[in-house]
């Protein structure tokens, strides 16, 4: 069994234009705890209040989550630093604490002599354990450390192990470092810690190893990776879970979490890839859009042939699909095991009408922006619209647009909608903040009277993105509303070229599936 | 001296969404010309017609093109066999041969006897060889062969050296290898060459292994790299060469090209990627808009202190930029240092009223929902505003918009603009797909006339982000967006409760950067 640790709400959120609120980092904890990660770094609470009041929030997480923070500070005892002891104080029974492991950050950077620095690493350790903490020790710098003075960053980590650390993360952490010296490094360490002692890796992605660097630790004695679940991070980038993986369940025969998850990699990296708002590249291994997309005719060929012919694993295996002519055996498997989710009261036959017609639904739709991985409410209507079974609870018939803004005055929007409820129409007016939330608010005041719980409702989160970046204004425009009554939260999608029709459809999904949500009540 | 070939336009055309031209080859050959990558795998024109005709107009780039094509088919002889002829027949000085290394291959796929599949390679290198060809033998499906059966795989290896390849390449066709392997068996194959053979790799990226087993043949003694300018390729991509060339010359001191030209490395890639119409990822090794960007506190402060402490590399040296995010920890000093790097041409003090401006116009911007950290384009304009050195190249007075969509008709969008050129105004209109692109067009048919070099923009991305989603289309958007001329790329941002409003903003900032670039050169 090989251990765990994502840290895409900490390393990743180092991404540029990366940012995660506190409901987006509750969402990716669900997300990655389905999946089954064991460890889940989820902050720093110590130097951020925002993570601090978080964790309040996450018990039923406590046994995952992992707080991170630095050593004590130079010069002082560990109860007399404020921001190592609010990273103590956090509920999360596990702390990794980060110390410097190379002579060069503990002169140059850090500026305190090589024994406060042992001094500060073992201190910090043994205090945590003191009280009680689980202690990962990530030993920063280490690989460029060794490279510069190998005793002086095996006395680090030997300090840390000492001093009671449960895991010893050797980090890459400029990413520079190659395969062949990771494997080599990780052995020598692995013949100098205690048997009692994982010994873990956390790699950087600026040469493009970051993958290939991880699993050669594995090969040289770790059982502990560290990255982030989309390869998401500072720079280039962390190891990308998704890759790592499968490639060492599918592979190698170790086991990273419970086998009978991983169908459901694709989905959980897409899930986690909409909340922090971006863009899979397409040929993300094991899960991206093309990731088993076969084009050479040569090719198509072999893999009609036999899939091995131009295939390493079975796309279903890691919840992925075949991108030609099988595709849609692959996609049916996968509609309708979740149409079997959401239609618990009757039998799903694979050769009904009702399938057929949804997959072809879903493909078209597919084609044309729409993404359901992220956006399940979306997903449930439409399934109900294809078996029948979804009312129709109010039509918008039209909609009308009005902007404008001269010089520095305020930009003023208003929108015009007639919406039919049961053959009862109505013609509303109302002014917002932009478009999208002018249409929002008339059609609400439209259906307040027939529907009065929509009152509860207000949009929680709203996201765009571009599919083709040809020309972007003029390019497909998908569109995520994310939607709460308090307890409930719902996430829609819809997709256009115009930006506008892609909100409202959103919009309308979001209103529909609140009525929907009271009925089941 | 390691030998690189790049693919970019044979592998790299497999890519889902990839294809290019015949103007599109000729650019990306030139690209990879003066770059001095000295084999460029252009096409196969035996079986595409396109490709024959494309070779002859490349006299220049004989020298340097290889076409790329099978053995011969079963049962034929070279000079039957019409697919086979035409290859031979291309200009190309080198041509690059594919043939099975791997019994399943030959047995299942190609149903051919394992005896008349090493005749079909040996009699192909050595007709190609005897009319004076260079010709390379790309062992299909090398490693997963010799994995089945070592012995037939080396055979098939040593038919084609017997016949007078001059380049065997082993080929990881499947991606599915790990790093060890492609080593181990790698260091097999070198001991059973003779000396005067060049040994090479190919690999694919579906387990994210791509780039690390081409430097780990290298190491077993590989010397020429098969691989795509940018990673492009089938499914998941093939060894992507701008990170393998500079993680081989800068760490290893393995030259690939004429070291003088690795600083023009980024430019190289993100022409390329240009071309092929891809978007590079932000957190491409090496190449990516973020390869080299910092946001966590101790991270830039470590970098101002010494570049080492957190850059495995010096940007510089690829031809790429630090890249110092600014966010509401870094600060004065990180301000500064950013303004320095823009502001070349004068003494910046920190106690200058200017930097006591824009620090708080950036604090008032960030609290508004502006983050300047992922927009250079327009953090730089803001400082030029700030230090008075900013042209006002365009006013945009007002803007009208109108919008409407009934039923299931399509949804129209037009946008009235005014804008002033130096008191000249300008009234136009223009539909569009949503209101952002209809502004976008009105606006730009305003400008042409005073500005034809607009013509060349377009947006690559628009990515929008509620900053406080409490209640979403009412609460702050954040809009970034890409744009693009084909050499350069910039980001700028704008904010607002109001959509339309925060995109019209980073619309605008967006020309007058494209307009500033225009006065730099």
């Amino acid at each position: 069994m090989i251990e765990i640790l994502d840290s895409t709400l900490r390393d990743g959120a180092q991404s540029e234009n990366v940012s995660f609120s506190a409901a987006d980092k509750k969402a990716v904890i669900k997300a990655l705890a389905d999946f089954g990660i064991p460890f889940i770094e989820a902050g720093n609470p110590g130097s951020n209040p925002k993570d601090t009041e978080l964790f309040q929030v996450l018990g039923e997480y406590y046994d995952r989550l992992v707080a991170f923070g630095a050593t004590r500070r130079k010069s002082m005892r560990c109860e007399e630093d404020m921001l190592f002891m609010s990273l103590i104080a956090s509920p999360a029974k596990t702390v990794s604490i980060f110390g410097k492991a190379s002579v060069f950050h503990v002169k140059e950077i850090l500026g305190v002599s090589l024994d406060e620095n042992l001094a500060m690493i073992s201190e910090s350790v043994r205090f945590a354990k003191s009280v009680g903490k689980v202690v990962f020790f990530d030993a920063e710098h280490f690989f460029d450390g060794y490279k510069l003075d190998p005793v002086y960053s095996i006395e680090v980590i030997k300090a840390a192990e000492s001093a009671g650390a449960s895991r010893i993360v050797l980090c890459d952490t400029n990413g520079g470092s190659f395969p062949d010296e990771v494997f080599e490094i990780t052995k020598v360490v692995k013949n100098v810690l205690d048997s009692g002692v994982i010994l873990g890796i956390h790699c950087h992605n600026d040469c493009g190893f970051a993958d290939a660097n991880a699993v050669l630790a594995v090969k040289a004695g770790a059982s502990h990776i560290q990255g982030t679940f989309t390869g998401i991070g500072e720079r280039c980038g962390n190891t990308n879970l998704s890759a790592v993986i499968p490639a060492l369940m599918l592979k190698r025969g170790q086991n990273c979490i419970p086998p009978e998850n991983l169908p459901r990699l694709t989905e959980t990296a897409r899930i986690i890839a909409e909340i922090a708002n971006i863009r899979l590249p397409d040929g993300l291994p094991f899960v991206g859009k093309s990731a088993f997309a076969h084009k050479g005719g040569m090719h198509t060929d072999g893999v009609r042939k036999n899939p091995n012919s131009f295939e390493h694993i079975s796309p279903a295996s890691v919840g992925n699909e075949r991108n030609i002519l099988l595709s849609e055996v692959a996609g049916r498997a996968a509609v309708i095991a979740k149409v079997s989710r959401i239609l618990t009261d009757r039998e799903v036959n694979k050769d009904s009408p009702e399938i057929s017609d949804l997959v072809n639904t879903i493909k078209e739709r597919e084609a044309a922006g729409y993404q359901y991985e992220g956006a399940g409410a979306s997903f449930e209507i439409l399934v109900r619209e294809r078996f029948g079974i979804m009312p129709e609870y109010f039509t918008l018939d039209y909609y009308k647009l009005l902007g404008e803004k001269t010089g520095d005055a305020e930009a003023l929007t208003s929108a015009i909608i007639k919406a039919r409820v049961n053959d009862r129409t109505r013609l509303r007016v109302h002014e917002g903040d932009g478009p999208v939330n002018a249409i929002d608010k008339a059609l609400r005041k439209a259906l307040a009277q027939f529907y009065p719980v929509l009152e509860s409702v207000h949009l929680s989160d709203y996201k765009v993105r571009i599919i083709d970046s040809k020309e972007a204004t003029a390019a497909i425009v998908r569109v995520l509303i994310e939607s709460t009554d308090g307890v409930n939260v719902w996430t829609t999608v819809g997709a256009s070229t115009n930006i506008i029709n892609a909100s409202v459809s959103a919009l309308i999904d979001s209103i529909k599936y609140k009525l929907l949500l009271e009925e089941k009540n």
